[in-house]
């Protein structure tokens, strides 16, 4: 039985062990560009001019079979010319001729290349035999492949752009705006899309990377070299497939551990959805609700729409840290605030109301018609009083229950404006909280005043306040479900070690029972029978009444053919019974040869959960809990889980149950032992990291008593490969 | 017992019989100023210079004690030197002084009054009884009064504006724009706010009306007026209270009747924003979820934000005809198909797969690697092929199971861009269903050429992806809903002169269920007996085994004090529970006097349901359904239903319920008689139009047997007034 570390075992495999050298591509010192055509307009004098229009100070390579000249440059005929060691090579070759200028730059021993072509492995299996083909060509030969498909890059740093269609290009970054977005993207509209709208914005940005196909480099890539670079706050990620979920997980931590967001938007929630991306980019793509979950699990805030990406990605670059607290709301209408308690309840997110100190701080200030609360409508004295907004911004802002603010105003004339937005930041100077200052008329535009105003401070304006509630209430769920994970512990106990005489394939419920015992999980008092006489020394040893359980892996439905039989109570009642589960099972599966039978002492009834796990071949292993029955079955209520989650958290998801009401006691009943129900989700989560070759657990009914009275697993099916 | 007629019943009051004349406030010939002061900057001066600004052609009217003049107009002193007969006083004297100006233009049979001054309703109690007495002098007097609390409104049909802030006066409607949108508003700040924004994306709109504290004139008057006028096309409302069900719901079925939308906002939803709404207008909150579901009974399309209001508003002005059919969608990004089908699936949308048809009309035109379907991704086709949107969009538009349609492209150059949006009227030009063109990359300013040729053809155009589909989905559910319901249909068979034998207050189970008999809803074989030996003669009659009930109308939770005995299977078994159940009731509640004993054939297990009745005091009798026992009350799985909902759509609102599937046969159990579960609802809502004097109807549970088998209601309650 092979163990593995548990630190590197959230899926099957582990991260590769020697990561890839990206430098090339963003920061070479020599470019060759492969496939020169001196011909005005082709793509190749494109991509020529953006790079030097970026100021590309390095030396440059051309070559091109028709040789000759560009612009005074000389066209190389053969890579065989490029002098060894080029840093990044820029393949404008079509499809048929990448696998041999791959050959040619790995024998010039060139660091990286971008491969523009398309025409691979989204075009079916040929192509995907290609790429592999040109994959493994460059990893053999030391070879860093950006591509095929890509549409290119911007590196705003250096201002090296790589890019095959003419733009106005963007300015490079000015390292005193502090720390920006890089932006990732498997698909490269969406990627030029969500760099273009927070540049609009004048969100700093530091790369905006189209990954393509990914034959060699990916997301992972991308986000582990903007994990340690000293440009990128925060990282927006659009992701069709992630191809390896190791690497990525691992990418992800770590840019959490540098304190940088991670925000994704991927496709797939819906089926529909999937067939789309699957004819767009030829990925496979797996379990969507295993990717998010463990996304969200290594730190991730998985987003909806492109929108909320662009937004939640500003918000998170500027406020790195997310709140937890409810939201402070301030406007000059009344009907706002009705209106916003309206949309963020659905959301999650609340308006907690104002401390006393905070009330009082402001309460000197207001007018009697005006309390002083949360959400706070100044009606329309900040006409008169613009300091108002200061007030109440750095009120609302220092009561502990708030944990983000949003203002929103109609935009006053435009010297009113910059002044509101004055009293507005230095309200907010003291705190870190997230702020969002909302001019919610459409119809005005802001003076440039305002925008260069808003934009030396950083400030978050937007224009549409349920776009901004909708990123708060992201940012919040966010940070509430990094405060409710806690820090990752170290388990209390280990199994890698514990022996659970498991054969291969689907275990009996007897064989299944056992294993679960030796992790502490309660199982009712009994054992498997292979006489009558076995039987009843059993049940003469554990009492009356009992029940009978037909064992074989293969008996898939025991109730069903009367493999079951409950609530005997005496020795000729079973004996009796033996005779007829065996009538019973002879007569559905006349060829099936019983393991034996399980005597069970018959338990008290309690409430019925599920408790479960599956090993996804991507993600590895995914924990499901829910209740019972008709609630599992009928309303698909369950709740997914990492397998490392703290016991708190699994008691807080427990509650979130649509059934969870039944949990906390529901028509006289006890509330329900959640703690050993957390118990039996933990050892199980535990177990599934350490011993791999277990890929599914299903506890089903686990049976919950009331507080401190525990929780006893009444059948349960183990299965192995 | 009083009866009323059906039509006029849906609430327990009837609409104003004579409706207030509200012409005098839109065209009127004369105006007279009160409480005019010839100081420049006073509130009264901007109110006649926004009067000639519009150029206003009638008589105008100044009266202020201060007498003298002003810009050359005599100011009168007293109201009693006004002319008889002027058709508008706008009222600009403090609150204080508003009842004498009301008396005084009564006096002079002044035909209209605007009141601005606030200190009223929403100051409280005097506040509330000066209002009233005002109301009172108005009515009395023939004289209709908006306000108080108005700020004002805008006719844009005749450039009539009565506004007290100094404004930027909008343009006069034209009339060959074609139907416009009329605002109403009970907060002046939203009213000018949805007004400004429909303006802003050269919407024109018909009148923007505040109603303020709605002393008389209130949103019906306003609804009703709109529903005849010839230039409104579509109403977009703003309610914080409706104050007369009956004359709002007339209104808008007036309105609907007409061929016009009526989309609302109305916040309320969550429990907060009640308070918060409650604080700010002086209004007491009715039942939200009763008046939500009576105005979409009626044909109001409620939103949920400002901005879906704004949205759906301008839909709605431009395709009155709301869509059933599912979603079209052509964009130039793969990655937008995706994004797109997971953002309208929890929006209750969903994207057809293209006919044949339509797909064979397409093909011949696209490259192998763009097949023709629903989403269609043009790729990069457009820049070169621009006339592959008129196709796209003709051939999408034209298929029967599209409803709606959404092109989302990037911004091409000005140019271009103009052109696109004309293959795009093309293409949608021989249909007459909802399309929105949105340029998703809101970096890009449209030119004005572009803005100009949208206005001129009326094209919808949107800067937002996500705020398109939901107003699509909004309009969708709309005519999805409509559809549904049907044609208002004349109920198969009337309870009016049904005899019910009722007493007043809750009705005891047995009387209830005699009721329920007389209705023709099934309730267990059994009757009331007030001895042991009727109880076995009863028993004898129906067969055994029996239940036995005990029976008070003050017995609320029989079962739980050992009042209602199970499966009695002869007659000393019934004899012996007869005298336990005598033995508990006494036992618990020693001074209560039984009606009897209900004694009842035990029935089949079945599928538990659970259908009420309730008469909200403000919006008439409200229908709720759901599914018994854990599923109400741990999951408030029900569904509220009008009381005229045809057969069939009780149907499919009980396919609404989240555990659905259990109706559908579940666990081998059969499908559920749900035509004879729809006839109970029904039966129960046709009562409860009939018979005023009922207030609440529990059928608790209605036990659903498999199809053709009908149902039975086991235990049910009646309470009278």
């Amino acid at each position: 039985m092979e163990t593995v570390n548990t630190h590197k075992n959230n899926a099957q495999n582990t991260p590769a062990e020697t990561p890839l050298d990206v430098a090339p591509l963003f920061k070479p010192r020599s470019v060759a560009i492969i496939g020169m055509s001196a011909r005005p307009g082709s793509a190749s004098r494109v991509v020529l001019g953006n790079l030097l229009a970026g100021g590309f100070e390095g030396e440059v390579h051309l070559v091109g079979r028709s040789g000759g000249d560009c612009d005074g440059r000389a066209i190389l005929t053969d890579i065989e010319q490029l002098p060894e060691g080029v840093d990044l090579a820029i393949l404008m070759v079509p499809s048929a001729a990448v696998l041999d200028a791959v050959r040619g730059c790995v024998a010039r021993g060139v660091r990286g290349a971008v491969c523009f072509a398309s025409g691979f492995a989204e075009m079916g299996e040929e192509g995907r035999r290609q790429q592999l083909e040109i994959a493994e060509v460059a990893r053999a030969g030391g070879l860093t492949l950006l591509g095929p498909n890509t549409v290119g890059y911007f590196n705003y740093v250096d201002a090296f752009y790589v890019m095959m269609v003419e733009l106005v290009l963007p300015p490079r970054l000015d390292p005193a705006e502090g720390p920006a977005v890089a932006v990732v993207a498997q698909s490269g509209g969406i990627g030029a899309h969500i760099a273009a709208s927070l540049q609009s914005r004048g969100v700093p940005l530091s790369y905006m990377m189209t990954t393509g196909n990914e034959a060699q480099v990916g997301l992972a890539e991308m986000i582990r070299f903007f994990a340690t670079d000293e440009h990128t706050g925060a990282i927006v990620v659009y992701a069709e497939q992630i191809r390896s979920a190791p690497d990525f997980l691992a990418a992800v931590r770590e840019a959490r551990a540098s304190g940088k967001a991670v925000v994704m938007l991927h496709p797939g929630r819906s089926e529909r959805s999937q067939e789309a991306t699957k004819s767009h980019t030829g990925a496979l793509t797996g379990n969507y609700a295993a990717m998010r979950l463990m996304v969200e699990d290594a730190g991730v805030v998985t987003v909806d729409s492109l929108e909320e990406a662009i937004d939640v990605g500003q918000l998170l670059l500027r406020y790195p840290q997310a709140p937890t607290g409810g939201l402070g709301l301030i406007t000059a209408s009344g009907a706002i605030c009705g209106l916003t308690q309206d949309y963020v309840e659905p959301l999650g997110l609340e308006l907690p109301p104002l401390g006393e100190a905070q009330a009082e701080s402001l309460r000197e200030h207001l007018p009697d018609f005006l309390p002083p609360r949360n959400p706070l409508d100044l009606g329309t004295l900040c006409a008169y009083q613009p300091n108002l907004i200061e007030r109440g911004v750095a009120a609302v802002l220092a009561d502990p229950s708030v944990g983000s603010l949003m203002i929103s105003m109609a935009m006053p004339d435009p010297e009113a404006s910059v002044l509101w937005l004055r009293h507005f930041l230095q309200g907010k100077a003291a705190s870190d909280k997230p702020a969002i200052y909302v001019m919610h008329n459409e119809d005005v535009q802001p003076s440039q005043a305002f925008v260069d105003e808003a934009r030396r401070h950083g400030a978050i304006v937007m224009r549409s306040p349920e776009r901004a509630l909708r990123a708060l209430a992201r940012v919040t769920a966010f940070g509430r479900r990094q405060a409710e994970a806690g820090e990752p512990q170290s388990p209390s106990r280990s199994f890698a070690q514990t022996q659970l005489a498991l054969g291969q394939g689907t275990q009996a419920e007897w064989a299944s029972k056992a294993a679960l015992r030796a992790l502490g999980i309660p199982t009712p008092a009994g054992d498997l029978a292979t006489t009558p006489e076995e039987a009843m020394q059993i049940a003469q040893r554990i009492g009356y009444p009992v029940v009978i359980k037909a064992q074989a892996a293969t008996l898939a439905h025991k109730s069903e053919v009367g493999g079951v039989l409950l609530d005997i109570r005496d020795e000729a009642a079973l004996r009796s019974a033996w005779d007829t589960l065996y009538a019973n099972i002879d007569r559905a599966e006349p060829s099936l040869v019983l393991d034996g039978v399980l005597v069970e002492k018959m338990g008290e009834r309690g409430l019925e959960l599920v408790v479960g796990a599956n090993r996804d071949p991507h993600w590895g292993p995914v924990l499901m809990v829910g209740l019972g029955g008709i609630w599992v079955e009928a309303l698909g209520d369950v709740q997914l889980l990492p397998p490392t989650l703290p016991k708190a958290a699994i008691v807080e998801r427990l509650r979130r149950l649509k059934g969870a009401k039944l949990l906390a006691g529901f028509r006289g009943a006890p509330a329900v032992d959640l703690e050993a129900v957390a118990e039996v989700v933990s050892a199980v989560g535990q177990l599934m990291l350490e011993q791999p070759q277990i890929t599914e657990i299903d506890i089903n009914p686990l049976v919950a008593y009331g507080e401190g009275k525990g929780v006893v697993a009444l059948d349960a099916l183990i299965v192995t490969e």
